[in-house]
């Protein structure tokens, strides 16, 4: 018996996630539910139409505020699962989908994706072990901080790619205890803009609290033309520890796949959560490995 | 309050966990036990008199064969935690120490170190999400290896160092599909022996099977004032994936050292499960990281 799954938007996890379902014999694709009307998606304020036909939803949606409300609303009827990754947040959105998921008998997978996810995972592991860990990101595109970019006034079209501090990544694994701060990662800019008001927005960029301020920013206007040939989602990253004693890293052709993949893996979980009551919310530190176990456990010892 | 240790075999490893048991707050070192007599040792014959001042057993052993009687007879009144390693005789062996630890209500955790260990769980992780693992150990001195060596008549002392063979390893992160064999491992072995025995010494490594038969293997005969220079705790390994997606790895100086950091770091989980009744026995691949978590977890999300 397949899996029925339902994603919610359309936007470059929603793809990868319908790819990876596709791809699957685990699951069928029931529906994809989108705000916009495409040819494809069936109208978001339907959803609740398919809530005995999915057994899970994959929250894909654009901004993070909306999936946020997203999961509160829908885990009253679905199982979810979602990439949610706003830092700051994440902890009273958690606490708020547990106890709803409690309450109306639903599983939740939060936050699931390589960061936060896999990368949360290692980050856990290697601390609990003694080894604090460090955390790299790039050479790749930032999707929050090309967002921000984009939501600027003016700004027609943009991408960020975070690059690593490899001068401090080399000094870490030499043993050296460096203080984390914002000089451990430089950020890229590429912007289209219309002339007379380049010299504002690449104020208001580097200015930014939380994304640019304090960071080593570098702020390039280009044609839309150009930004086409250099978008890209390919991205990298690692955890690593003083001394290199511990160290985890991942090269991605695919952002989006590579998450979607992380999403898709974990989600079977959820028919084994939910069918021995299990029900709440639950991150990538909650499941054990042989959640999701394709083969005998002892082929890896 | 305290968690109240004892352990079993004063070798390498059960020196390293004494060092971690007397560094860590968390626990008292109750016993150690052993069969030779040793003046800071009880006698391994008087062990059941401990039964009840003891919280956790951790089995260091010598020799794998010792170890596996010992978890079966010490699982009827004690949890333990063991490292053990015999991939062949492993699945039987934790069957085994299950069903007697249900029955005696009490908690197992078996094989846990780095491999089998957090290399397991890698191997795991990586397959179930799509990406096959090659494991690479080495540059280290294998104990078990050593110990095969040193069984030998007319070795006086050895060791056997593993070495991965990094053409093969540059070929797999290249993206290529190489097919796993005797190949993606060297093996340097230091023998101090007398001359007249050393032509018979050596055939009898090479030609040994599983441990050196098909293997690359290289014998060099020293004086044991050069094999005890030569001799090391460090060792190294890393599980990685095709296009080097994804990859974990390990850089050590101490080899025991590590493997006692990780059997500690995992033996508090034992309290918790015995409290919740969850007898048995565990893998590193049946408990979730939020087992041995110091900090709330949000802090690594």
């Amino acid at each position: 018996m397949k899996i029925k799954v339902g994603i919610v938007g359309y936007g470059n996890l929603g793809k990868a996630i319908e790819k990876k379902v596709n791809q699957s014999e685990n699951f069928e694709l029931v529906a994809i539910f989108s705000k916009r009307k495409l040819s494809n998606t069936i109208d978001y304020r339907d959803i609740e139409e398919y809530k005995n036909k999915i057994d899970i939803l994959f929250l894909c949606g654009g901004s993070q505020n909306e999936l946020e409300d997203q999961g509160k609303k829908l885990i009253e009827n679905f199982n979810i699962v979602d990439s949610y990754d706003n830092h700051t947040r994440l902890k009273r959105y958690i606490f708020d989908i547990d106890s709803l998921a409690k309450k109306n008998k639903k599983v939740a997978l939060c936050s699931f994706g390589w960061d936060p996810g896999l990368f949360s995972m290692m980050r856990a592991l290697f601390d609990s072990l003694g080894f604090a860990p460090y955390t790299f990101w790039g050479k790749g595109l930032s999707q929050g901080h090309t967002q921000a970019i984009k939501n600027i006034e003016g700004v027609i079209d943009a991408v960020q790619f975070t690059l690593p501090n490899k001068q401090i990544e080399k000094r870490i694994k030499q043993g050296e205890d460096v203080k984390r701060d914002k000089s451990f990662h430089k950020r890229l800019c590429y912007v289209v803009a219309r002339n007379k008001e380049q010299e504002r927005i690449k104020k208001q960029i580097i200015t930014m609290p939380d994304y640019f301020d304090g960071y080593e920013t570098l702020v390039h206007f280009v044609s839309q033309e150009k930004l086409d040939t250099i978008k890209s989602f390919a991205h990298k990253g690692e955890v690593i520890t003083q001394n290199n004693t511990m160290s985890f890293s991942l090269n991605l052709l695919s952002n989006p796949e590579f998450t979607a993949t992380v999403a898709t893996t974990f989600a079977g979980a959820i028919y084994q959560l939910s069918k021995e009551k299990k029900y709440g919310a639950y991150t990538i530190l909650d499941l054990p490995i042989n959640r999701i176990l394709k083969k005998d456990k002892f082929e890896y010892l």
